[in-house]
C-alpha cells in the first residue's frame, strides 16, 4: 500500500506536534511544510525528518497534485479560505478548531468540502483523551441509561498574553469551545439552548477586550437533559479537565490527570502531585490518536472521527454562548441567526 | 450550672433523632415531647428515655414556664405560628429547615424573635457535616483566596411519594433550599441573582404537580464569583454530596462519602461501595453536632451558628429560582417581592 | 424481656468507652462498676449514668448474683484471674485483649470458661471496624477466590511512654496481637508459622527494654497462604491502619481513614487530611458494634462474635513471633512450648 | 555534534522497543541490528527505520569500529560474553537485565567493562517510572526523613508459559530481581539479609520446575531499615506494581496506573478501570526515558544511571533469596559465596 502523502499548513507548536506524531505512523510521508515566517530552524527542523519542502508559500502544498491531505494549524482566520482552497483540489484536510470564528464563513466552507467530496476532520482532539473516551464508551454503551445532566470542568492554569486575548474571539469561542464539543460527544445530544455567565475575576484586562475570563455555561439538550460547564482562564494549581454525565441508571465522571500517583503523608498532611500542568501534557497521547485516526480513515475509506458538522455545531453554541452573555438572558440556537443582526 | 430545659415539638423521624442526639449531651434535659398523633408508642419511647410529658397539644410546651427551649420538627406550615408563639413566651427556638414556604411570613416570625430577643437556630445540617465543614475551614482561611466558583451537587436515591411531593413547594425550595445555603455558608457571599433550569426526567409525577426533579441553578454572587448547583431527584447508586469552591490562589473539594474504604479488583474491573445511602447515614454526625452547637450557645450565651436571617436568605434564593424557571429568565434577588405579585 | 444487667471492671479509658457505649442501647444495665483507684470523679461520672454501685473492689461486682455478665478493663495481669472468677460465678465475659501475656494461663482461663459454660468474647475491636469487615465479607463470599497472600499495614501515631513500654510485653503482644488477629480474621485460615524481623529506629528506649518499635512479621497460613504484616510505634502523620487480601479471583484491599474527603489544590501541590489521629477516633464505631454484638448475643443465646481460641491463637502467634525475633530465624506455632522452655 | 551510532543485538520485542524509541531521539543512529533468526521480516523493519545492517552474527556489530555503543537484549545467556566483547572493542554498552544468572559471571564481565572504561547500564526501567520516580525523589529530599520501612508490590497478570518458566531461574531471578533493585534504589541503602517465603497457589508446574508462583521476601537494610516484598505471578486483574517507603518523618507511597480516571456508578456500586495491562503499557514511558538517559550520559559524558555495580547487588539479592527460600532460614549477603558451594 502506497503512503498517504501529507503537506502541513503553519509550523507553529501545534503544527510541529502533528507532524512528530504522524511520523510514528508508517503509512504517512510529510512531503511539504509551509510557514509564513519560514526560515533556517524550520529547515532544519523539517531536515532532520526528512520533510523535503519548506515553504512560506501554503499555495505550494495546496496545488502540489502529490499531496492528498492538509494540516491546517495556521491562524484560525486562514483556515476557511484554506478549506475552501484544499477542497477545491481535492485534498482531504484536518484543520485546527476552530474552522471559523463566523459560523456563516463556517458553513462556507462546509459546503466546498461537501461540493469536492473531501473529508475534513476538526481538531477537537479531547474526544480522544483515554478519560473523556472511556466516559463516552460507558454513556454509549447504556451504563448511564438516559443521560440527565453533563457536567464539565475546564480550566486554564493561566491566561493568554494579551495579544492573543485581543484576537481570541474570547472565552466561549477560544476556550469553551472544546467543551461545547465535549458536551455534544458526552452526551450524544444536540444542545438547544444555553445561558452564559461570565465574570472577569482573574485579570482587568479581560474587560478591556470585552471579553470574561470565568464563565459558567448552563445547557439544555434536545433530549430533555440539562448540563453545564464551568470555566476559568486561571487554576493556579494547574490545568483541570473532567467530565462527569449523570444518567437514569448511574453516573460516570472522570478525575483530572497527574504525573504520578504518588502521595506523601507527613506531620502537616496529605500531599500529593498537582495535575498535569496544560494541554500539551494532557493531551499529547490524544494528539497523536487523533492524527492516527484521521490517517487510518483516509486510509480505509472511512469517515473521519470528528467532521465539519462538528465543527459548526460547536462554533453555534459558542456563538448562542456569547449572544447569553451580553443579553444576560438565555438563549436558543435556532435564534442565533436572527440575533446577529442585532448585535 | 442547672441543665437547660427542652421541649420537643413534633415526634417524627427527624425529631426523635435530635431528642436522641440530645440526650448523649449531659447539659441538656428533655421534660416533654408533643406529637399531633401522639399515643403508646411515643409514650413507650419518651419513657424508655426518661421524657417525663407526652402530649398533643404543642401549647402544652409553649406555655410551659419551666422549658428553656423548644426544637421544632412539626411540618413546615406550622414552623411560624410556633416560632412566634415560642419567642412571645421567651423561649429559645431550633426550627427545621425551611422556616416556611413564604419569604413574607418568615420575616414576620423573625422579627417576632428580634422583638423577643431569643435566639433561633435554623435546621441547616449539613454546614456541620465534615467535609463541607472542612471545605469552609479552607475558604474562611483564604487558602483558596478569594472564591471565584462555587460549584454544589445534590442527589438523592429516590423521590419521595406522590402525597409529599404535592405539599413540598417543589425541588427548588423543599430540597435545593439545603444547597442555597451551602452556597452562602462556602462562599461567605450573598447569593444576587439566579438562572434555574428544570426538567422532568425522573418521573412524570412531578409535572403532574408543576415540579420538576433535576434541574441545574446557576448563581451570581455580591463579590463577583459565579456558581452552579446541580440536583436530581434519583441517583440510583445513592445519595451524591459534593461541593468545590475555586478561587484566585487555589480550589478546595469534598468528595461523596463512602461506607468503607474497601476496593475490590477482580478480572471485570474495580470495584467499590456505593455512597452512603441517605441523608440520616451521611449527615448523623452533623445532626449530633448540630444540637450539640445549638445547646453550646445557650449554655454559654453565644449567637447560634446558623439564625433566622440564614432561614430567610436560602428561602429568598429558593423563591428567586423558583420564579426563575417559570420565567425563563435570570431573576435578581431584589426582583422577587414585585415579581411575585404576577405570579 | 428484662435488661442484662452488667458489671464493669477497670474505669480507665476503654472502660468508661463501653460503658457509654453499652448504654445507648436499651437492652442492658450497667449496675456497678468498680475500679482500683475509684474516688469523687468516678462516682460523679457514674452517677451521671445511672450507675448505682461504684467500688474499689472487683470482688463486689463479681459475687454480685444479679450481675449477668462482667467487663473486664482492668490491667492485663488481672484478666486471667478475673476471667476464672467470673466464670466460676456464671457470668459471661467481655475481656479487653490480650488474655494474658502466657499462652499457659490463657489456657486455663479458657478451660475455666468451657466449665462454666459462659460466653466470653475477647477485645479484638478490629473485626468490626467498617473497612475490615468488608474486605471480610469479599474474603468469605469468595469474590477473591483463595486467599494467597494477606498484607496488614499497622502503624501508631506515637509510641506510649516509657512506664508503659516496660510492661507492655513488647510489640510483637501488645501492639501486634491486633494485627495477628487480624490476620486470622480476613484469611479466614490458621497461622503455622512465623518469622519476625525488628528494628529499633523510632526511640532507644525500646532498645533498653529489650523491645523493637519496627517490625516485620512473615506468616505462613496452614492453607498454604502467605502473608506479612508491618507495624510502627511511630508514623508522624498519624494512624495508619490498612489492609489487603489477595487471590486466585481478586484482590481486596482498605485504605485508611480520614476525617474528610476534603482536598485542596494550590499552586505547592495538592493536599488533604491526615488521617484520623488514634484508635479511638478511627475504632469509634467498631467500639460499639462490639458491646452491641456482645449483648446482643448473650440476649439470643448466640455464640459471641470473637471468642477465647481467637484471644488464645492470637497469643500463640504473638509469642512465636517474639520467638523467632529473639531466635533470628521462623518459628512454627507447634514449637513454641518446647522452645519456651529454652528462653 | 556528530550522532552516537548504535548497534542493537537481539530483534525480540524489547530489542525493537529500544530501537524505536532511540530513533526519537535525534542525537542517535542505529547503524546495525543483529538476531539469530533474522529474516525477511526484520529486514522489512529495519527498511522502514532506515537501519542499514540487519544480520545473524553480532559479531559484525561487536567488531564494527563505526559503532558507539551495543544494545544487548539477547538472551541471558548470551550477555556476559556479549558484554565482555563489547567492552574489549571500546563500546559503551546497555544490557537488559539480568546481567546473568550467576553472580560470578557476572563479576567477571563488570571487571571487564571497568577495564576497558566504558559504561555499562542496566536496564532496570522501572527506576524511570514516572511513579517510582517521584518517590525517590521525596525520599532523596529528605520528605519523609530517615527510611525505616520499604514496601513493594509487583504482580504480573498472568504467568509466562512453562518453556519459559523452565529457564527463567525462579521467581526470585526472573521477576523480583526488578524488585531487589527497586529496595535499593527506593531506600538508597544496601541490603544485608534477606528471608524468603514462597508458595505455589497459581499452577503445579512452577513446582515441577523447583520454582514458585507466589512469594514474600523480608529484607533489612544497612542503614537499619526493614523491607518487604510480596511478588505474584497472577494477578487476574492486571499488572500491579506499588511501592511504599515509610521514615522518621513520614511517609511515601506510589498506588498503581489505571488507563483512565473514569468511574463508573450505578446501582451495584462503583467500578473505575482495571490496572494497565501488563509492562509494556505500564513501563512504556520509563523504556522511553531510560534509553535517552543512556544516550544524553554518553553524549556528554556523565555517568549512566544505572551501572553493573546495581546489576550485580540486584542479582547477589537475588540469589540470597532464592537460598533463603532453600534453607528455610534468613540469608545474609555476605553468605551467599559459602552457601552456594553447598547447593
Amino acid at each position: 500500500m502506497s503512503k498517504i502523502k501529507i503537506g502541513i499548513i503553519g509550523a507553529g507548536r501545534i503544527g510541529k506536534i502533528h507532524a512528530d506524531n504522524m511520523l510514528r505512523a508508517s503509512k504517512v510521508e510529510i512531503v511539504a511544510i509551509s510557514d509564513l515566517y519560514a526560515g533556517d530552524e524550520l529547515q532544519e527542523w523539517a531536515e532532520a525528518r526528512g520533510i523535503a519542502t519548506v515553504t512560506r508559500d501554503s499555495e505550494a502544498i495546496l496545488s502540489d497534485p502529490d499531496i492528498d491531505a492538509v494540516i491546517i494549524c495556521s491562524s484560525t482566520d486562514t483556515h476557511v479560505p484554506l478549506i475552501k482552497r484544499a477542497a477545491q483540489q481535492g485534498k482531504h484536510i484536518f484543520c485546527e478548531k476552530p474552522i471559523s470564528m463566523d459560523v456563516r464563513l463556517t458553513e462556507e466552507a462546509l459546503e466546498e468540502v461537501r461540493k469536492a467530496g473531501v473529508q475534513l476532520q476538526v481538531g477537537f482532539n479531547r474526544r480522544f483523551d483515554h478519560n473523556f473516551k472511556r466516559v463516552r464508551e460507558h454513556v454509549r454503551a447504556g451504563a448511564i441509561g438516559e443521560p440527565q445532566v453533563v457536567k464539565i470542568t475546564s480550566r486554564d492554569p493561566s491566561p493568554p498574553p494579551e495579544e492573543y486575548i485581543k484576537v481570541s474571539g474570547g472565552i466561549f469561542i477560544d476556550m469553551m469551545i472544546h467543551d461545547f464539543d465535549m458536551a455534544r460527544f458526552l452526551s450524544g445530544s444536540e444542545v438547544e439552548e444555553v445561558y452564559a455567565q461570565g465574570s472577569v475575576l482573574v485579570d482587568p484586562v479581560f474587560a478591556e477586550h470585552g471579553d470574561v475570563d470565568t464563565a459558567i455555561v448552563s445547557l439544555r439538550f434536545e433530549n430533555g437533559a440539562i448540563g453545564v460547564i464551568d470555566c476559568s482562564r486561571k487554576a493556579v494549581y494547574g490545568y483541570d479537565q473532567r467530565a462527569e454525565v449523570f444518567g437514569s441508571k448511574g453516573a460516570v465522571s472522570a478525575a483530572n490527570d497527574f504525573p504520578s500517583t504518588a502521595v506523601l503523608s507527613t506531620e502537616n498532611g496529605v500531599w500529593s502531585d498537582k495535575p498535569l500542568h496544560f494541554f500539551l501534557e494532557r493531551y499529547n497521547q490524544a494528539y497523536i490518536e487523533e492524527t492516527e485516526l484521521f490517517i487510518d480513515c483516509l486510509s480505509n475509506g472511512k469517515p473521519v472521527p470528528v467532521d465539519g458538522q462538528d465543527g459548526r455545531q460547536a462554533e453555534r453554541i459558542a456563538l448562542a454562548a456569547k449572544l447569553s452573555h451580553q443579553l444576560r438572558r438565555p438563549v436558543k440556537l435556532t435564534e442565533i441567526e436572527e440575533l446577529r443582526k442585532g448585535v
